[in-house]
C-alpha cells in the first residue's frame, strides 16, 4: 500500500475501467511521465492499448482489485457504475480520488438528488418510488408531467418513462421494471448546460467555462464552448461545482449538468464525478484538458488555469457517424479523436471531432 | 503482408524505436483509433507503456523484425539509426514510411551531404576521409575552422572534432578513433533554423512555420516557433525542405536543421527522416501536431494545415532540469510533457516545455 499523498512523475496510476474516458485519461497521464494500469472486465478494452499494464477481471473479483490496487500509487475510475464495493477495496491499498462517496451518491438518482438539496444544488421536485402505490402518490404530489426513473444503472435515457397522466403511473412503474425509481417534475428548460470543474488535494477549486448541450435520443449529440450566459448565470453555476466539490470532499474532475429555465435559474439534471463527454472539447481548446486536469489531481499536483484557447464545438460521433471520419480528417478546422472500438454499433460512441472557432 | 496502402481506423502501426519520439507518436496514433506496436531492444523503454504491443529484440534479429512488420499494416521508425537492413526487412512485409532510401542518406554525412547537393540543397562545402592522409588534403581543400565527423552515428554532438590549423588535421582523425569521416567548412552562421516539413502519399507537401534553435553542448536546448524571418527566407527554407522530400518521394515527417547565414543565405546542416525535438511545441501551438501529422502520413490519410494557434517556445528537460517539474506544471502558460524515463543522467533528454506566448 502507498501511503504517499502526492505521486512523483513515473509513480503509477490505477483506472477503474478501460472505455474512451479510460484512454482519454490514460494518454493525458503518459504526457505527465505517470504510468497508468488499467482495470477492466472486457479484454482489449479501448484503454488497455495505450496503457503500461492491464488487469483483465471482473469488479466483483476483490482480489484481483486488491492485486490492482497494491501495485499503484493512486486509483481513479473513468465511470460511476463501478461498483461500490470495488472502489472500497481498492481504496484500502491506495489513495482513492475522487472517493468512494462521490460514486455512492452518483449511483442513486434518490441519493444524488436529496445530496444536492442538502448541499444548496437546486434540483426539480423528486418522490422516491418503491412500488406502483407510490408512483401514483408520488405523480399526485408532484404533477405531470415528470419522469420516473430507476434508482440505479440509468444513462443514456434508458430506465426512464415519461408519465403525462396521473392514471399512467402504474404502466410507467412497469415499463421500467417495477425497479426502484424516482419520479422527477419535468424541468421546462431552456437549455441543457454543463459544467466541468476540479477539486486539488489541497482544496483549490477550477471550472471550465459553462458549456452548451444538445441531446438526442437520450444521448449527448453536441458540445459548445464557452456557452453564451450572463455573469451572473456563470457565477451560480460555479457556486453549485464549488458547493458539490466541497461536500464531497472531492480530489479529481466533476461534471454537472443543469437545466436553464426560462426565468435564469439553474436545476442540477445529474453529476457525474468523473471526466465528461461534455468536456472533450478542452482537449483541442485548452492549454490543459479535463483529462490531465483530472490526472493532476488524482497524482496530488497542482490543477491548471482552464481558460479556453479558443472557442470549440464538440460532435459526437455515434454508431455510423464515424464513417466520416476521413472527411473531418481533412477539415482545416477540425481535431479528430476515434476510440479504437472495432464493432460500430447504433448508439455506440465511436469518437468525437472539435471544431474550433475563431 | 498488408498491401494496403491506405489504413483504416483501428489497423495497426508499427514503431521502429521505443523513445521519446516513439512515444509521442504512439500516442498521436491512438488519439487517430491506430494501435501501436513497438519494436525496440529495450524492455520497458518510454513508448512501450503507451502502446497496444511491444515488441523486445535486437534491430539485428530479423525474424522478430519479419514477426513484427508482418503484424502490422505500415512500419515507421522514429530515429535515424535503425540499422538499414532491420528497415528494408520490415519494408519487404508492410508499406515503410518513409522508406529505406532516407535512411541510407540520413545515417552517413557524406552521402547526406551529397545527395543534398545533388537536389538543390545547399551546404557547407565537405570532403570524405578515410585516413591522416586525406585529413590532411582535405583542410588544404577546404581550410580551417572546418569540423572533422565520423560519418556515421554522430548525434548531440558526439563523433566531432575541431580543426583549427591545417596541422591538427590527423589529431583530429585520431581524436574520431579514425573512423570513415567527413571533413565540413566551419559554417559562420548567424541563428540555427529548422523547418519541420511533411509529405504524404499522395505527394501533398505541407511545412510547420521556420523554428529558431539554441544549442548546448550539442544539445538542443530551446526553439522558438514561428522564427522571426523575411518572407524570402522563409521561401527557401520550404523549397529546400520541399526539393528534399520530393528527391526521397518521401512520406511522413522530415526535419531539416539549417544554418541561417549573414547574407541571408540557408545552408542545410543535416536532416532528420522523422519527427524532431525542434517540432515538439507543434504539439502544443498548433492544431495538429508533428506527430499527428506523421502518423497521417504514414496511415495513408490527408495531412493537415500546419498553421499554429500561439507563438511558443520550447524548453528541452535535460538531466537534472526534470527537477522542476512542479514549478512547470503551476506555471499558468506551460504545456508540460515528460518522457517516463526513471533513470536521470546528465545530459539525457527527461522531458520539454512548450511555453505558449500571446
Amino acid at each position: 500500500m502507498s501511503s504517499k499523498a502526492r505521486l512523483s512523475p513515473c509513480d503509477r496510476v490505477g483506472i477503474l475501467g478501460g472505455g474512451q474516458l479510460g484512454r482519454m485519461l490514460a494518454t493525458a497521464g503518459a504526457r505527465l511521465g505517470l504510468d497508468v494500469v488499467i482495470f477492466d472486465p472486457q479484454a482489449g478494452c479501448p484503454a488497455s492499448r495505450v496503457a503500461a499494464e492491464t488487469i483483465t477481471a471482473p469488479y466483483e473479483d476483490l482480489e484481483a482489485v486488491a492485486r490492482f490496487a497494491k501495485s499503484v500509487d493512486a486509483v481513479t475510475y473513468e465511470f460511476e457504475n463501478v461498483p461500490v464495493e470495488t472502489a472500497a477495496e481498492a481504496a484500502r491499498h491506495a489513495p482513492l480520488r475522487p472517493g468512494v462517496q462521490a460514486l455512492e451518491v452518483a449511483q442513486d438518482r434518490f441519493a444524488e438528488k436529496s445530496f444536492l438539496n442538502q448541499h444548496t444544488a437546486p434540483t426539480v421536485a423528486f418522490k422516491p418510488v418503491e412500488s406502483a402505490d407510490d408512483a401514483l402518490a408520488a405523480v399526485e404530489a408532484i404533477g405531470v408531467p415528470s419522469v420516473l426513473k430507476t434508482r440505479r444503472f440509468g444513462y443514456d435515457g434508458k430506465g426512464q418513462a415519461v408519465v403525462r397522466e396521473a392514471g399512467a403511473a402504474g404502466d410507467a412503474f412497469v415499463a421500467i421494471s417495477q425497479q426502484p425509481a424516482i419520479l422527477e417534475a419535468f424541468a421546462p428548460f431552456v437549455r441543457e448546460l454543463s459544467v466541468i470543474a476540479a477539486r486539488s488535494l489541497d482544496g483549490q477549486m477550477l471550472t471550465y467555462p459553462l458549456c452548451e448541450n444538445a441531446h438526442a435520443d437520450g444521448i449527448l449529440r453536441e458540445t459548445r464552448a464557452p456557452a453564451s450566459v450572463s455573469p451572473e448565470i456563470a457565477a451560480e453555476a460555479v457556486r453549485i461545482a464549488e458547493a458539490i466539490l466541497t461536500a464531497l470532499d472531492y480530489v479529481g474532475v466533476l461534471a454537472v449538468e443543469l437545466f436553464e429555465l426560462k426565468d435564469g435559474r439553474l436545476l442540477v439534471n445529474e453529476i457525474a464525478p468523473r471526466v465528461h463527454n461534455t468536456g472533450h472539447w478542452t482537449e483541442a481548446a485548452c492549454r490543459v484538458s479535463q483529462f490531465e486536469q483530472h490526472m493532476r489531481a488524482v497524482a496530488g499536483w497542482a490543477l491548471s488555469d482552464p481558460a479556453p484557447i479558443r472557442r470549440a464545438r464538440m460532435i459526437n460521433l455515434i454508431g455510423d457517424d464515424v464513417e466520416g471520419w476521413a472527411d473531418w480528417l481533412a477539415n482545416p478546422r477540425a481535431v479528430l479523436t476515434l476510440y479504437g472500438k472495432r464493432q460500430t454499433r447504433a448508439g455506440r460512441k465511436m469518437g468525437h471531432v472539435t471544431v474550433l472557432e475563431d
